[in-house]
């Protein structure tokens, strides 16, 4: 039976690419196959437009592949080239290797696991023109994850990777209801405390869908055992007063908690203005985030950093690692391919069946090759995020005097988001990032800026929030990805178009040719499918 | 200016107990600072009514005693007996000790810590008909907190302790979208995923309330600038499409996600009918749940149980503790207080200056004493919830085939609810909670039932969300706490009343005491309520 429903499996698959012969036939094919759109769901997401586009619908049954669709031992006697070891890298080896294949992995750095990083005191962040020295205290808890950050909780094969390893995992924390939403346009500037936001604009939704429907506004759609209905749900989803009114709720907090907590309980804090929560998209967008379906609770970190997941891959293929290989020139030749690398200062040739590239596309762009002109011009336009952020060591003032452990604040200001750590709780000191730009303009911008500029301007900027960023957040640290050698850029955000399919063999892979662009588990997801592709050719 | 604002506090205190002279007056001037009236957040509050009810507004600045009021040394030379070394007897012996009374704590048992528990392989649970051995593994991540279990990120003095005792905390999850709601009403019984249920209420919510703007029924509440901006925030509210209509969302998941995970994207699942959704209020009130001011992330837990609160307290008022003293009479005396108790079958007797009273009162009626009639009348008719929970050991199967890492399944069968770990995330074996009965009908049938008994409803109910119970959920203990010695209760559910005003020189507390019954803040703040009452007599 399990070998039936692998072959239609297999089946459908092959005659999807059949079908994928090129152009926008191709194109269409993928999108269909819900790997070419993206539903905003990716680290990006949370700067994406609130309405995600819903792609068309796959072809009923159409997965993406799973390690075990694949022969055992499809790969004996054959080789692989895989350039770049992070995570879609990592995965490739790991998996080819299980299926016979003989791996070897290129990695232009000393370390592998690419995005996936974690820095601790002592550790040094280079840029393309600037150089940092993280200065937090040693400590286990004191760490800064400047690319992936979190996991949602159905990303199941990077979670299955963890588990199979012994990847400690705990909770993240997306949405807290104590932390900060604040917008320079609305409440006179002030930031507002989540809880507040939120149960306001419940309430008023539902007191004025209340109103429709006592105003028999809405009986073309409702029956009068529905109208009952509906006012009951009302009353609970935004605790409504008998009359259906909303003078507000005790879910807002109660006045001055912010630093009192469990003492006062009695009178209500005022409800905010409607018209205030209105006039600025951001309050509805900011509300909305912790609902999309990866950015939904529960979420989850790796105890003690995010590269324990890349630090556990690597024990698993080390030995396929040539570390320092910076790759020059990449060739299809007759029946294979021929990579040339530069190995700390010396030419080195290395021959193979396949490559499987996951260089990103802004650095494949300037190594040589002769890859199909379709291939070509796709890495060459091949757009990125030019997202970056920036950590800071401090007293952990969110916690001890504003009830904040864990979770995210919100700003229209150009740092964006503030993340209070979730691991540590009730130490003294915590590692808080205090900017976190997506990309766009202002990402640019922060990219450009001098070390001691991004430094300042977060201050700046955060102590908006939390005034106490002006006397306690130190050792300001920041990675700004589009100036990160070797990798220049966060995550991809063009369609994969093209590079979804093999270039002679070559076959491409990254998290940026995945459904879940700028996830870890999209770079999981794209060395599948690379997996896949080749596996097929090897498939009598 | 700061003494300024103490004798101000005071001043006012003072005053409102002056008011405090009895009866009805008493109870009016209780709910006016906030103590007698229930918000529902206590750790019932889940199965109260959906709608709270709304105290009376407490006189401007009255807020509840914190240790920084009290003059330095104002106890030297007093003495006061604690009976009861439970959360609320600790935080008393501790912060009377800070001011130099003499405390001496009589503890009926052997352990401190009260309903603050935590049960592991090997321990022993006694209910006044049964006992029970725990037959869980040895393992640091396999425990069961079979009383309190969670504690909200603004129970302040709470986790000011926790950082003052360095005890290491954790995020606890109640809003998982991945866990379940079950309804034997609706949906033909078959459970629903949370993120389904939620992403689709909003739907459907803002798709009516947008319908009835574009119909200009609201026309009377929103001008047309309103009623541009309230259609954007509905679109991004509901995942509405462009027309304002509801045809489900990326939210809500994709087609067998439960066990997919992040592999499909494409084809959304159908939204749930509406008229199913209004059906039953289980579905709305189940999703306001976590909107609770005590219930709303981020929640915390003590990471390797919750007995790591109680150890921490013991560690620093053990010098004071009197272990298996079971007091059996409590009498007013002149100018101070004589406790009897039984020390291991020896009679002994105490004397003080005052008592300091936290035994619960369904247990305190059994003891002699020559309390006020006021006072023995308050005692005898305190209610408590008949509040019970059963764990058991299994295959972590949530995770590793539902992707469900901690939070809470919600069943209207008596089980109630489902609780899974939140910690030792991808570990082979977990504790689950397979039933958290709060009280009601339920809880005291699941009392009297025979152990094997509480078992066997448990796995089968458990089994209706998951079937892998039958199988996998081995080792079942059962807590239910109307029958635990020294305790007989979960938590009390009356209003404190007289029992806030002391009895000559007996004062009351625990967590049945305050406003925040049910938790233990509020056992902390009813110390804190006691100690005040004290130094106010021994304060010029």
């Amino acid at each position: 039976m399990a070998s039936d429903r692998k072959d239609m499996r297999r089946r459908e698959f092959l005659t999807a690419i059949g079908r994928a012969v090129g152009g926008s036939a191709m194109l269409r094919t993928m999108a269909a196959m819900g790997i070419g759109t993206s539903l905003a769901s990716c680290g990006s997401s949370s700067a994406a437009p609130a309405i995600a586009p819903i792609p068309p619908p796959p072809p009923p049954g159409m997965q993406s592949p799973r390690p075990g669709d694949w022969p055992p031992n499809v790969g004996i006697g054959k080789s692989v080239v895989i350039l770049g070891g992070g995570i879609a890298g990592m995965t490739t080896a790991l998996e080819m290797t299980r299926l016979g294949y003989a791996c070897t992995i290129l990695e232009a750095t000393a370390r592998a696991g690419g995005r996936n990083r974690t820095i601790r005191g002592g550790d040094v962040v280079n840029e393309t023109d600037s150089s940092q020295v993280c200065m937090f205290d040693f400590d286990n808890d004191l760490y800064f994850n400047p690319g992936p950050a979190r996991i949602p909780h159905h990303h199941e094969f990077l979670l299955g990777y963890c588990r199979e390893f012994g990847v400690a995992l705990e909770t993240f924390t997306n949405d807290n209801r104590a932390a900060l939403l604040h917008s320079t346009n609305s409440f006179g500037g002030q930031p507002q405390i989540a809880r507040h936001v939120i149960a306001d604009t419940r309430g008023n939704i539902a007191r004025l869908l209340a109103l429709a429907v006592n105003q028999n506004a809405l009986d073309q759609e409702l029956s009068a055992a529905d109208k009952t209905n509906i006012l009951n749900l009302l009353r609970s989803f935004g605790d409504l007063s008998g009359s259906f009114d909303y003078t507000g709720t005790s879910r807002a907090g109660f006045p001055g908690q912010e630093d009192t907590g469990s003492r006062q309980r009695g009178e209500l804090v005022n409800p905010l203005q409607l018209q205030e929560l209105l006039r600025d998209t951001f309050w509805q967008n900011r509300q909305d985030f912790a609902h999309g379906l990866d950015q939904q609770s529960t979420m989850l970190q790796p105890v003690g950093g995010m590269d324990r997941i890349g630090i556990a891959f690597e024990a698993q293929v080390v030995q396929n690692i040539i570390y320092e290989a910076q790759v020059t020139n990449i060739q299809n030749i007759a029946g294979g391919v021929q990579i040339n690398y530069d190995r700390i200062g010396n030419p080195m040739s290395l021959n193979a069946d396949y490559c499987i590239c996951t260089i990103p596309a802004t650095v494949l762009r300037s190594i040589a090759n002769n890859f199909a002109a379709s291939h070509r011009n796709a890495v060459d336009n091949f757009a990125y995020a030019a997202a970056g952020k920036i950590a800071f060591q401090s007293r952990r003032f969110w916690e001890q005097e504003h009830n904040i452990y864990g979770g995210i604040s919100w700003t229209t200001q150009d740092i964006t988001q503030i993340w209070y750590p979730n691991n540590g709780f009730g130490q003294a000191n915590g590692v808080v990032v205090g900017a976190y730009l997506f990309g766009g303009p202002a990402g640019n911008n922060f990219a450009n800026q001098a070390l001691q500029t991004r430094i300042d301007t977060t201050v700046t900027q955060a102590s908006v929030l939390h005034p106490e960023f002006g006397a306690e957040a130190i050792h300001g640290i920041s990675v700004a990805w589009p100036k990160v050698p070797f990798q220049l850029g966060a995550w991809g955000v063009s369609d994969p178009g093209i590079l979804l399919t093999p270039d002679g063999n070559i076959f491409f892979a990254g998290e940026h040719l995945s459904i879940l662009r700028g996830w870890q588990e999209g770079a999981v997801l794209s060395a599948y499918h690379a997996i896949d592709l080749v596996v097929a050719r090897d498939t009598p």
